[in-house]
């Protein structure tokens, strides 16, 4: 839902904020919605002028700029700016040499722009015009005046923009733009729709379980829905729906992975390294790469991939130093390296129940806290971030896989207990690193009940120097201390007679069941989402479902003990 | 819902892709989740290394480069790396001088980068630390230990990246970050949550008629809630919740307004214009401006407010050139002006019912598309862009405020359709001006039932030269023609008798009955909104509202020539 800005206001109120925050570089087109650089009409040098309606930020205004293009004229949103505001912001911008163009291929452009350009004409103003049509998707490739433009805009304005900056003029700018446009090519997906500002509803929706291939910027229907995919596979539908349609070249591109609006960063990364594996495979050199936002949709869920086959003279004007709002470059032109080689990070599931009791015990737990990672992450996310089931699973993962490494329990712990804070992460993955290694250290010689006490003693006195937490804190430590002292007292319970295993494993049992009740008490929660219900718990203490992970911990160590597993 | 990425290879496929992407700038440290600049180590310069989970792209692995930080450790989603992880990192980017370490204040974060930098100093490797401590929501001024970091880290890292450019020894780049972070606040609202990389439901939600003041970048609970504001009210929130937090200086600030994901860039300079006029206002005086995404949280929807307050050396430092993948400064500070005057875009309703036929018919006309706006925004969604009902008002009022600036059918029908295309924008609001403007032009002398007749047959014709519509696309044409024979008829039917008023209305009405019915049989659809529907409804030619609203249009205008309104 669209928050900020009301329909009738939302133009004149962006675009005032817009000049307002980067007036070093924009300024207003008096009595109009348009804008031009500061330094412009520059004397002699041709003026590119873009534009289309609103909701593409950082196209078309935030284009604006040294190197790129001398004005552009905002519409409303999604709605073509009006003859009018074109030829208001044409001639504020002409510096003599006259006016290119630029905008996206669709009807209401066409027309407001054409008879701006008319009118010009007829006050003795030369221009010409590129319209960009590299949406593969929105046409026959037979009649590629019938594509629409999307995220190659940003191609071609950046060519024509440095084109002109260097000095080209009129007809030579205009041939630079019309061989970028036709060396460029696009393919979308989009995953969810976007809201139109003051509206009540979306646009339009993408059902939670499908993706629309080809989908247009402003919510045109796409060629295709599938269901919803992986990073992996994403890449290879924007791949296999770029190849075919990209004219022969040397091999150079530039490639634009561009995101819509509500699309992580992170995300387009992971789909990134998939789309350059693609693309080098299929003999092409992505020498100037470019992931980000650059010709959004209000605030739609997708991405979109634009290929750019270069020759030398695309390549320098791409790649010529320019500085606006939403696109700064230092002119030198990317020089990707093949991925390096990616970390063992010891995700592997174990094949296999280890031959020491070390061995047991961790795979029991990483087996039951597996079976309960979403219930961990449900109480987290009452008042944190809810990632712990997650990193406690891959902690004990790596503890399980680190322990097998070596032989004896101190040592198996030690290295455990590292390569759980190592994969754990966070607060949490450093404390029980610090337990299962403290632990351990205090196991280097016979194991009796009292030096396994002794050796729990130990670790909990470490976590709690390390945690700054209290008893009472409802924090993990009211699950330690329970199980501690319980199992001190078992064990000078059953001082005097044999040291078995068994009283081992019976001490160690009625530890973990004192501190499966103490953290049930803490983590006896709605697992409510909303603020109130967060604060609520949050203010109950009941934040730290490490409580409860501990005792699953203990507990499957104690059935390990016990000969149950 | 999050769509690319699984958790478990979440970070090493996005930090792999990220990578590939920007090569020319970042390489990866071998065998760890960390990126340093490729140029790293430099001999005698002081590392800046910062990190943190992941999921705030650019922040922190998209901020290293020339200028800002050597290196960044990245960490699973909203989770602290590990001490492993930073130790690694942080020897790739020592260049013998020391690391300087920010990240925020997060205990995780602390616990690791912590225990990394005892180890680096058992290897001789001397290093200080930043904490980042600007979210005024997450602790009480007189503890400003207890508060987070949040996008003020932006101003830390660049500052001390700066500091460390120029060649600062390891105290000199700590002090100067010391300064940074003593001087920055952020204060942030948030209204849509965010979901992890793999996982099934939203992290955390806000009501849709919430807004959550002083939320955290990981979702944690804010301190107030508050009903949907607009841009104004946020704007307001925002800096209220800023100015009594910021400590004194000269007056000049450095001002970030930074995007949490989901939020549109446009609507951030709606906020943002609100804001500047209140930091204005309050005395300060921002000299360099900020609206993007800077340090994100997943797809979260929301803003923060950042200000640092500037002295002369952090002016220097914040506005000194730096290249990185998520940032790049060409050193020169933000010079920003006052918003230009903005344009008066007609959107007055009009304070009374004007005199003459065409006023009254116009502002009858108006109310009908007033009265119809939504449905007509639906008709339009189901295969465009849902804008037409907005469109249509917006252009009437425009119409009907300047034909009250003008005298005589002709004129006031010129200017009133000169007014619509500039105001409704669009290809509708080009053809609809041609419509009212060729309309006039042929009411220039007396007016008959049959000048009348000939004005709109006149006006019909440019229509179909501009809009290229030809009868049966079921486009508004399918309207306008029936409506344009049937008045001709009408007309012809009355020949003989005297040409009153009453026959030019009576053969109007005959005319936008036809036109009704017509429209109706055009605009007669479901307004279903997903591509299944919006395809079918495209390949029925069920696209154009225009016939409807043109329908609307004429049937006003014969009320009033009825004497019904």
């Amino acid at each position: 839902m669209t928050v900020l800005g009301t329909a009738e206001t939302f133009k004149r109120d962006w675009v005032d904020g817009f000049v307002t925050a980067y007036g070093r570089e924009v300024r207003k087109v008096p009595d109009a919605y348009g804008v031009v650089a500061t330094d412009v009409p520059k004397r002699g040098k041709v003026a590119v002028v873009i534009g289309g309606g609103c909701g593409h930020y950082p196209a078309f205004a935030g284009l604006v700029g040294h190197g790129l293009a001398d004005g552009a004229v905002v519409g409303d949103v999604f709605t073509s700016p009006s003859a009018e505001q074109v030829h208001r912001t044409a001639r504020e911008a002409d510096g003599g040499a006259g006016v290119l163009f630029g905008y996206g291929n669709y009807q209401g452009d066409v027309l407001h722009f054409g008879l701006a350009a008319r009118r010009l004409a007829a006050e003795g103003i030369d221009s010409r015009t590129i319209l960009v049509t590299d949406d593969v998707a929105s046409g026959p490739s037979e009649d590629p005046a019938s594509r629409r433009g999307v995220a190659g805009d940003f191609f071609v304005f950046k060519v024509a923009g440095a084109a002109a900056e260097r000095g080209d003029d009129l007809d030579g700018v205009h041939a630079a733009a019309v061989k970028a446009n036709a060396r460029t090519r696009t393919f979308g997906a989009a995953f969810g729709g976007c809201t139109l500002p003051g509206a009540a509803e979306p646009l339009f929706t993408v059902s939670d379980t499908d993706m629309e291939l080809g989908l247009g910027i402003h919510g045109e229907p796409g060629v295709r829905t599938v269901g919803r995919l992986a990073a992996t596979e994403l890449a290879d539908e924007l791949v296999d729906g770029l190849l075919p349609e990209l004219p022969s070249g040397d091999g150079r591109v530039a490639v634009l992975l561009n995101g819509l609006g509500r699309t992580k960063y992170e995300e387009m990364f992971v789909a990134y390294k998939r789309i350059h594996e693609r693309l080098t495979a299929a003999g092409l050199d992505p020498v100037h790469i470019e992931v980000g936002e650059f010709v959004t949709s209000l605030d739609m869920a997708g991405v979109s991939l634009s290929a750019m086959v270069l020759d030398d003279e695309l390549a320098a004007l791409y790649a010529a130093p320019c500085s606006s709002p939403g696109y700064r470059s230092d002119g030198r032109p990317a020089a990707p390296v093949r991925p390096s080689v990616t970390v063992d990070d010891t995700l592997a599931t174990p094949q296999h129940a280890g031959e020491s009791t070390v061995d047991r015990a961790l795979t029991a737990a990483l087996r039951l806290i597996e079976a309960n990672e979403d219930e961990l992450g449900r109480l987290d996310a009452v008042a944190a971030d809810g990632d712990h089931g997650l990193g406690m699973t891959r902690g004990m993962r790596a503890a399980v896989t680190a322990a097998r490494r070596c032989t004896g329990p101190a040592e198996q712990l030690l290295a455990a207990g590292t390569a759980f804070a190592d994969a754990a992460g966070g607060a949490s993955g450093a404390l029980y690193g610090v337990l299962l290694a403290e632990t351990g250290a205090g196991l280097r010689g016979e194991i009796t009940a009292e030096t396994l006490a002794d050796a729990v003693d130990n670790a909990a006195a470490a976590f709690t120097t390390l945690g700054k937490a209290r008893p009472g804190d409802k924090t993990m430590l009211d699950a330690i201390e329970p199980f501690r002292t319980t199992l001190r007292a078992a064990v000078h319970g059953s001082a005097g007679r044999s040291d078995t295993g068994a009283d081992i494993a019976d001490a160690w049992r009625k530890a973990a069941q004192a501190a499966t009740v103490a953290a049930q008490e803490t983590a006896d929660l709605v697992p409510g989402k909303g603020r109130a219900a967060r604060l609520a718990e949050r203010s109950k203490g009941h934040a730290d479902p490490g409580a409860t992970s501990f005792a699953l911990l203990v507990t499957a160590v104690g059935d390990v003990l016990g000969g149950q597993n």
